[in-house]
């Protein structure tokens, strides 16, 4: 038996040298080099491309390289077979961080500082007034982001599928529980997974329901949001500003209208990277259990898609 | 008897009102609209003209309406005369979240990535390295600031005049302990008073002690820094960035090489803004403590400078 990486463009020699020495004798193949595909039992994927895990016949489980799944699952020749995602607290600081340093940046007007610095502009303002954040989706990530802020002392309010209990912060799901959890938000945050429910969800009647001037914050998928209706809330005021970490086609292309929006901060998918590190033990672990027929750790459900 | 008030070039209805209220039947008044320059005991100051409190001939007190009292003592008329500065814990709270806010900034390279969404440049990297940050100055600002840093889990050393401990950090006095103090740190924050002592302390000499590629916050003063020696840095690669609050003249010169430059970030005088509601009371106080020929609060030394 043997492991496959399929992971395109993108150096493999950490991670292959990291699982080789926590899985002894385990031959690992790296895509799209695999010498013997009949021998491969399990894959660890990060956009994988389609038919590339269907031409693994004895494959037992995927293990994604990263949190989301959703670009796995779009593979329509996908085995049915188990998928585990990555869940990794040093992922999860490293979101938090991101999401505080971004918070900060806003509340300290360093978007409006900086483009007033290439027009010899001394204009002193005090900071923001940042008083309420919305988080959408409370799982791994929205709930330590949303958990965060409150022990910052901000208002906070989340929403997710299921009805949840959080200290120091209200809860909402369903779609009536979206209007009231954002409503009042200076910033919202998205933090949910890209799945048939929430492809193209944050569009103009979204936007329309926020607070008038709010900002937002999209580190989950770009195709959750409908890039028209985010360009139109900023056009209209409706938002005052968006910081931007995911894309609907990555790298974002040059001529996409989002590089060059005054009231846009881009930044390259980067809030959290999953690291080799940290993550390797979690994925021998996961090829142990896939061997024994146990339930992998980290387990995606396959009919909510995440 | 009554008060005045030496502010130029602000609003002073909020300030004028609250301290009427808190000092029930004290006149104040407003320079430069004086009219009876002998009643006046009092003076709330801040960049008062040169000569503004020598006409006082009945001065008893002087409170400085900022935490720095550097430009009340480089008036040449100046009368001998108690000085007090706020201290105020939402002051402190202010300059640290404006710190901890430009530090997150550097860490996460939203300078680069700002700078490069201008080219439509999409260049993934994970978090600059901050491990290590030094504070200059360990007074009310300073050592609130490194111990936030030193709370986060940075490693802190810190630089005063006389010799200090602390938890969680090194603290460093003298010339001697500047080059230790900075030696192998990743970012150097100036929280120190402009004095004779310190004007252009912060010359090439120091900036060629720090660690190649370091990056520099001043939000003390601007006089502290030699900014040919800062540009001089900045271009040898010896400082990597820096962000400047503060500067020899404000508002910043709209010619001065600071504006167009890529690797300084421009902020105008913003870090940490007295709040007129938060300071009334402590001005209040010292009003009646000078009535009372009773020791001001948060005194300055003249001698010192601070
Ligand atoms: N930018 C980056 O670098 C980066 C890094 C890591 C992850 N991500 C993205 O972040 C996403 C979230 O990660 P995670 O680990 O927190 O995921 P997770 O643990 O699976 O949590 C997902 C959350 O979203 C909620 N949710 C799912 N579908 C929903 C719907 N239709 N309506 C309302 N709420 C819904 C879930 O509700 P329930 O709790 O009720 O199930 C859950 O609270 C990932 O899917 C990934 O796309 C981005
Ligand atoms: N940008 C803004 O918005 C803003 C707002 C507020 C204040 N500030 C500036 O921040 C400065 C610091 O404020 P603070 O309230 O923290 O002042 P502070 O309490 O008086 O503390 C000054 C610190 O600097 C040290 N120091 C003074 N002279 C020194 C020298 N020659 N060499 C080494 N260390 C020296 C002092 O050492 P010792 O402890 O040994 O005396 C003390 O630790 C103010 O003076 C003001 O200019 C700027």
């Amino acid at each position: 038996m043997s492991i496959a990486l399929i992971i395109p463009d993108r150096k493999l020699d950490d991670l292959q040298q990291r699982l080789a020495l926590a899985l002894a004798d385990t031959p690992i193949e790296i895509w799209p080099d695999i010498r013997k595909p009949d021998e491969v039992e399990f894959a660890v994927v990060w956009k994988q491309p389609h038919g590339s895990l269907a031409a693994l016949p004895n494959l037992k489980a995927v293990q994604c390289f990263g949190a989301g799944v959703d670009a796995i699952l779009s593979d329509p020749t996908l085995p049915a077979l188990p998928i585990a995602r990555i869940v990794d607290p040093g992922l999860t600081q490293t979101m938090v961080r991101y999401l505080d340093g971004v918070v900060s940046h806003y509340r300290l007007r360093l978007d409006l500082f900086s483009s007033w610095q290439q027009q010899a502009l001394w204009q002193p303002k005090s900071p923001r007034r940042i008083a309420h954040i919305c988080v959408l989706g409370l799982g791994e990530l929205g709930a330590a982001a949303a958990a965060h802020f409150a022990g910052l002392g901000y208002k906070v309010t989340g929403w997710a599928r299921t009805a949840k209990q959080f200290d120091n912060m209200q809860c909402y799901s369903g779609a009536a529980g979206l209007v009231a959890a954002v409503a009042q938000a200076d910033i919202v945050i998205c933090l949910l997974p890209l799945t048939p429910a929430t492809e193209s969800l944050l569009d103009s009647a979204f936007f329309g329901q926020l607070k008038a001037g709010a900002i937002f914050i999209n580190v989950a998928r770009g195709a959750i949001v409908d890039d028209t209706a985010l360009l139109a809330a900023l056009a209209s005021g409706q938002l005052q500003a968006a910081c931007l970490d995911v894309f609907r086609q990555e790298p974002l292309p040059p001529e996409h209208p989002f590089w060059q929006h005054p009231a846009i901060l881009v930044t390259p998918h980067v809030s959290a990277v999953t690291n080799v590190e940290t993550v390797v033990e979690q994925i021998a672990d996961n090829y142990r259990r896939s061997q024994r027929g146990a339930p992998l750790c980290n387990p995606v459900d396959l009919s909510r898609g995440y």
